[in-house]
Order: C-alpha cells, then structure tokens, then sequence
C-alpha cells in the first residue's frame, strides 16, 4: 500500500496529521472543531481509559456523573473561573425546533430559556453545587469522585486530539477536611498520571508546577507533567489543582470538624483528555507510520502467512491457531490475517501504518525449517527464530519494546533540556528546536508574558524538586533562585 | 437506620422515588430534568456497561465517538427523524459569554453561530453524514460501530433514570449491503438486549415488534423488549431498529456492489440507557429498599462482625479475611464492614436498603461453634451454615439468588399476562393494574390512537412468533388475525 505520509523532518505538522487520518485514528468532522474518532483511535483510548480507570480505583475514588449543563449563573460564582471559560462556552438558549410552515425547521422563539445553559467546559461549578448536599459533617470526607465526560471549550484554531472544541476526558472532584489532605490528593494524583504517561505511554515526563499565569482558573496551584514531543515542543499531558477552599467558598459548602468547628471543605480536582492520543502518536511515531507501545496496542502482534497454495496456508493456519491460542492465554492480543484480497507487503506496510508492535511472517519454508520471521516495529528489525517455544520468545519481545520505546523517548528528552545563560542563547536555542530550555526567571508575570509574546515560549512549569541555584534573569536581569523549564508547545 | 421508605403498595411513584434517593443511586441536579448518578448508582451502570460493551464486541461491533453537536440542517434531512425529534432539542446558538461592565456575566450577542447546533438526541444524522465518507464499495461493509454516550431530549415530565432531560446510552450505528443483512442485524442485537435483561437483570422480557404509531422517528420497523414493573405498568428496556435505506438515502450514501451496481447501504441502530436502572430498581426492590441481582451487585457479599471485645473482633477478622481472599479468588465482590460507630442492626438495614445479595453475620458464638449466619436479601431469610466450605456455599448461594429473582419477575410477569375480549373487559382489567393484555385490534394507528386517548395504554408490541388467532377488534369490532400486547408504560 502506498502510505502518502509527509516526512517528519519535511513537515512535522503535516506529518503528525497524515499519520491520524491514514492510520485511521480519527478525522474532523461537520461540525467545526468537533472530531470523529475511528474504531481503530477509540480502542487505544479504551485501553487508556481501563488502565487509568483502574488506577483511579486502586487508589479510593469512585465514578459518578453529572449533568452536561451549567447554569450560566453558577459560572460567575467562582470569579477567576468565569474570566478562564467564559470566552470559549457553548450556550444553550433554547429547547425547540419547529416547522416554519415553508418546510424549514428555525429556532421557536417561544421556547426560550430563561437561563441559558452552558455546556460544560469542566465540572468545578455544578459538582460543586452538588457536594453542598453531600457534606455536612468530617463523617462525609473525604470525596473521592471521578467523572468520564466530554466537555466542550470553543477553540478557534483546532488540531485533532491535541485540540478540538469537544473532548472526551476524565474529571477528578475530591473534597477534603484539610488543605494537607487535599495538596497530598492533587500531588497523589500528578503521581498516577506520571506512572501512567511513563509505563503505559512510555512517554517520559516532567512533573512540575505551573507559574499563576499557566494556572487552572479557579486553583490555587496547578501540577502538570510536561512531556516533549520529537519536533522539540512540549505538551501538557495532564494536570492536577489544589483548589483550596475557592469553589467550597463559592457554593458555600462547610463542614463541622470532628472538633464541632464550622469550616469551608478543602479540595482537587485533575484530568487528563484525548490530548494524550495526540502525545502518544507524536512521542513515538516515524515516517513509517503509528509506533505504538505494546502496553497500549489493541493489536500486539499480527501473524501473515505467506504462501502460494491452499495446501501451504492450511499447514501456516494450524500452526498460528496453535500459537495464537498460547499467546491469548498469556493476555498477548494477536490478529492472523490470512486475507487473500491483499499480498504479503500490502499488509506489513498496513500493519507498520498502525503501529503494530510485532509482526510476524511464516512462509512454507519456515514450515520446513520449524521457524518464523519476526520484525519489531519500533526498530524495524528482522530476526527469524525457531518456532519451538516462541510464544515465550514473543512475550520478552513485547516487553523488551516497550522498554526500549520508552529508553528511545527518554534518551531524546533528556538530550532536550539545555540550560541557557542568556536571552540571545535562549531564543537561539529556542528556534533551533532545542526542547526544554532551563534559564533563570526573575518570577514575575509581566517578564513571563513578555518572553511568551516575544518569542511564543511559555514556563512548562518549576520541576517538582528543583535545585535551587543563584542568577539572573535572563530577560531582566534580575536575581533568581532556580531555573525554570521554558519551550514553545502544544 | 430508620429507612424512610414509603410502601410499595400504599404509593408506588414515591417508594421508587425513596429507594432511588435513600439508596444513593441518583439525585435531581439543579439543572431541570437532568439528573446526578451517585457512585453507587454509577457503580451498578458500569457492571451493565462491562457485560453490554463484552456482548457488543463478542458480536463483532467496535466503539467509536462521534460529535455531541449536529449541525440543525442535518436534522431536516430525513423527514420524519426531525418531525420526531425537533419539538425537544437543546440549541446552541452562541458560543462565548462576555462581562458586560457592571459584572453580569452574558450571552454575547457578537458570538452568534450562523447554524445553530443541536445537542444530539440520537446521532443517525451526523453518523450517516460521517459514514458517507467510509463507504465506497461492498468491501467497507458491513460497518459495526456502537457508541456510549450522553444524548439529550427536552423533557417537560422528568423521573430519575426513568425519563430525563440528558440520559446515558450506548446506540450501535450498523450498515449493510443487503436489507436481509441488516434485518439481521437488527433481530441479532435484540436477542442480545433480551439476554442481558433476562440472564444478567433478572428481568423477563417479551422480544416484539412496535406498529407504526410507535417506531422510532426513521424506522422502517422497531424492534422492542418489554419489561413489567411490579405496578402491572410495561417498561421498555430496548429497541432495536431495521432503518432501511432511509439514512442513506437523506445523506446520499451509497455503495458499488461485488456485481458492480450502485446502490443505497442497508441500515440499524438500537439502544439502551440509563432507564435500564429504573427497570432493575422497579424489577425486584421491595419495602425494605433495593433487591439486586448477583451479576449486576457491585457488592455481592458484606460481612458484619458481631463481637463486644477487641479480642473477640480480632478473632472474627482473622476469618473474614481468609473468608475474603477465598471470594476474590473465586471471582465475588466482597466487602468487610467492621466501622465501630455503627450497630449491626444499623449496618443490617443500610445493606438491605442497597439491595446487597448476601450478608453474612458472625458472632464470638459462632467463632467458637464453627459457624455464620447467612442472610439473603430477596427472600429475608436467614441460615446458620458451618464456617467448613463457606466460600463454595456463598457462590452457589449467589447463583441461586440470581436464578430465584429471575423466576420470581417471571412468575409475576406471566401472571400478568391476561386475554381481554371486550373493551368493557380491556378497561377493567387496566384499572386492575393486570399488567400486559393481550387483545385483537384491527390494525389501524386510529383504533390504537383512540385507545390510547382513552385509556393511556399503549401497544406495546406484537410479539415475535405470536400465535394467529382470527378474532375482532375490542375497540372497532373489525376482524383481526392476532392478539397484541397492551399496556400502560413508563
């Protein structure tokens, strides 16, 4: 098959685009902004979604869920809330359609609302609104819900997965007695995310915090885990907030203490959306296509038979329904693909598109020979090996990819963090895709929105114990304590 | 605890309403007609979800996500959809708020959209709009597609799970190359609707097909299984609909057959939602709260420890615990509740009030004779079994509590099955709350509306496999060939 992918190094953003659509991962579309996503995409955010989900239990929360819309009016409670959302909201405004008579369907006007709805850009406000009902007393705490939705921000310029005006994602709500418990709860979390994106994803991360102009509206702190993409820009894969006490403020939600005191409820709340799809593809693929880490393929291996009579495939057959069977009781996914509408080479170029981790190719002369041809996605390499044993062999492949998926991803962002001592090193460095870029910040918003609309590069966050470190800032002058990470991202 | 529930046979609205509420299922949001799902609730909704999303795939079916929004011009391209639809639609018609200077937060007037959006209340439209582009030739057939998510219809009458203005589904968007592939299709996955209720929710159903008067809004034929609640009123529970070429033919889809011919794809679509709950709590749940089967209970098992000493509880926890690790081996969700600021008794109700199957009391007394005291929750009663095999008496147990509420749903069901040969007759029986009658009618949406005016029941289907009987009409006395089920219905 002939792929018609850009080149990486031609056109990264095309290229990123090319491999969505032709792997069949999703499309855009009718309705602007809004995606599709394909059969073959939402299975690999359906293995996202059970090993986040799972995650999420393991440490105490439950799922629940609640309404699509918004009041416009609980917005303006939580004030840096609305001014964060309010420019990018679908609104609501009316609940009928009728016949005009001449055939057209309008808007009837008398089915008005008399307030508008909003739907949901993120769920602090109405989940807020509701706690109120569910805490009186410390006995109610804490409140350890998550919540799988979409959500829906009215983006001007879209991208698919990394940005769409609808996403699918989770949501995180927890309410806490103390401010501890609900900074251990929001860092807690920034953990299971980093755990997530590094052995799942084998995409590495940098857990940090935000500075107050990249923070979430409404938090007193926002954690992210910053990973870097191969054209040496970042992405936000996810984010965890302690609230304090703003959104228990704005709905009035107190709690009497074991000690019988009246007090505002503490609280997180964390997510992580599609966007991940759009970090997965970007981190590991190539101008082959889709590299997908084993841990997260829905397809861990495919099996062609290559043959020239019926007699030959029905030897090959015998012998993959055996393997096959072994390698589903080890929990390896595996598809044989004997379809005889396509040759051999249509089918590994189909295969490497998607980015199945493992191929493997028997012939009649492997038959004779008692062996199978095996080609790694990720290094494109070919070994033969003898059959005797090799779901065993399979296995220790599998892992030994995701490994090095991960080492490969890892190896590149860390040759992509490099300090720079001055603004000129800086914004060279900067446009020589240089990744990450530690420099001294004098820790004030006007220098950090000036060097964002001088140069696009934005503070990724302060990295979770970082080394303190005496310097100047490098666009003021300033005296600084610590680098920070700077790049251009996603 | 005191439970508060009202009687099932003194109100039964309000003992549905109290079980729903008292037993953390589900609550009103502050958003009219839309509704919280509670992690209990939620916790059950997803063990339906896990059992459906398995039979779905075990059948062939991928899941995939579509747009929330459909733009309003897709709505009118099949004529009767948007007749169906059109009176109770969410339409978003801006999309940013602004701050207009004295601090109110309001709909800006400049951010106005030039088609509106209408939040999906069925997604036929932009799906078929999307397959339009995956379907060239007979070789893209069929496409198996099931999708879970929120859809919203405008409701003026709303009822937890039963009937609100947004509702959880999963909808499967099939097409064919052949009409009989897709009738097919669409009996295929009612059978699979009927297996759950029955096997899985302990709730009978009867397989049927809807008259005209009651299809869905496309449908060239709707497919339905109808469950009975313990008022004698009919539910519901899933419909499955055999689309035709309807879809197709309103976004111009069309397929090159192996013979090379063009044609118009075959289409089907069915569904289930969140009112699956309201028919599993109305099913089987009786004054003393929620009654669950096994297979859906996120809890099958609690054990309660009864003991006045820390020594005497160290004793019994040593036990439950072996007891425990036995059960999760063997697949059953258990849970050990040893709070000390609840009585027994308190924890006896609270666990009666949330339908768990089996409970399981053990005292210092039966530490020292070897035993437990086992409490089923569908029948009450109550059995001192010896500790010796516990584990393998529990999951027989349970199988036999899952196979006893299906027979005890089924007896009444088939109790309230009554022919009805007058319309004297037909009415007394309605006013008896007799459940389904069956009775001729002469086929015309008029005797079926007038019947429906009158009486407020409904056909609810004419059953596959129905026995031909020559009789007359109840409402017309014109000849008829076979009897229908009528009901009233939720």
């Amino acid at each position: 098959m002939s792929k018609g992918i850009t080149s990486k190094n031609e056109d990264y953003s095309q290229w990123y685009n090319d491999i969505v659509i032709k792997a069949d991962l999703a499309e855009h579309s009718s309705v602007k902004g809004c995606m599709v996503i394909k059969p073959y995409g939402y299975s690999i955010w359906e293995k996202m979604q059970a090993v986040l989900d799972q995650k999420f239990k393991d440490t105490g929360h439950s799922n629940a869920y609640f309404p699509l819309f918004i009041p416009k009016s609980f917005f303006s409670k939580e004030a840096s809330h609305v001014e964060g959302f309010a420019t990018e909201c679908a609104v609501v405004t009316h609940y009928r359609l009728k016949n005009d008579g001449n055939g057209n369907i309008i808007v009837d006007e008398t089915a008005k609302l008399e307030e508008e709805l909003i739907v949901r850009p993120t769920s602090e406000t109405i989940i807020w609104n509701t706690y109120k009902g569910w805490i009186q007393s410390y006995r109610d705490l804490p409140i350890l819900v998550n919540q799988w939705a979409n959500v829906v921000r009215w983006e001007m310029r879209t991208r698919l997965f990394l940005r769409t005006t609808e996403f699918l994602w989770q949501e995180g709500h927890t309410a806490h007695a103390t401010a501890d418990e609900a900074i251990e709860e929001t860092k807690k979390m920034l953990d299971v995310y980093a755990d997530f994106a590094e052995k799942w994803m084998a995409v590495p991360v940098v857990k940090g915090v935000k500075t107050p102009n990249e923070r979430f509206a409404g938090a007193l702190d926002t954690y992210c885990i910053e990973a870097l993409m191969q054209d040496g820009k970042a992405l936000q894969a996810g984010t965890s907030h302690f609230l304090g006490q703003n959104f228990a403020k704005a709905f009035d939600v107190k709690f009497t203490s074991k000690e019988g005191k009246l007090d505002h409820v503490w609280a997180s709340s964390w997510g992580v959306s599609t966007r991940l799809m759009g970090a997965l593809i970007m981190a590991h693929s190539d101008d082959a296509g889709l590299v997908l880490p084993p841990k997260l393929a829905p397809i861990q291996v495919v099996i062609v038979p290559i043959y020239k009579h019926d007699e030959e495939l029905q030897k090959i057959t015998a012998f993959a329904d055996e393997l096959m069977s072994k390698l589903k009781r080890m929990g390896v996914s595996v598809k044989y693909d004997d379809r005889d509408t396509q040759r051999p080479g249509f089918k590994f170029a189909e295969y490497e598109l998607k980015g199945v981790p493992l191929r493997i190719a028997i012939g009649a002369r492997d038959m004779e020979n008692g062996t199978a041809e095996l080609a790694r996605r990720d290094t494109r390499e070919k070994q033969t090996v003898i059959q005797d044993g090799l779901e065993i062999h399979i296995v220790q492949l599998l892992e030994e990819i995701q490994e090095n998926i991960y080492k490969k991803a890892l190896g590149f962002r860390d040759e992509h963090i490099t300090e720079a001592n001055s603004y000129e090193e800086f914004k060279e460095l900067l446009d020589g895709k240089a990744g990450f870029i530690a420099a001294h910040w004098d820790g004030t918003p006007e220098t950090e929105q000036k060097i964002k609309e001088e140069t696009k590069a934005t503070i990724r966050c302060v990295p979770l114990g970082n080394k303190l470190e005496d310097g100047l800032c490098i666009y003021s002058g300033k005296p600084s304590k610590q680098r920070v990470l700077f790049a251009r991202a996603y």
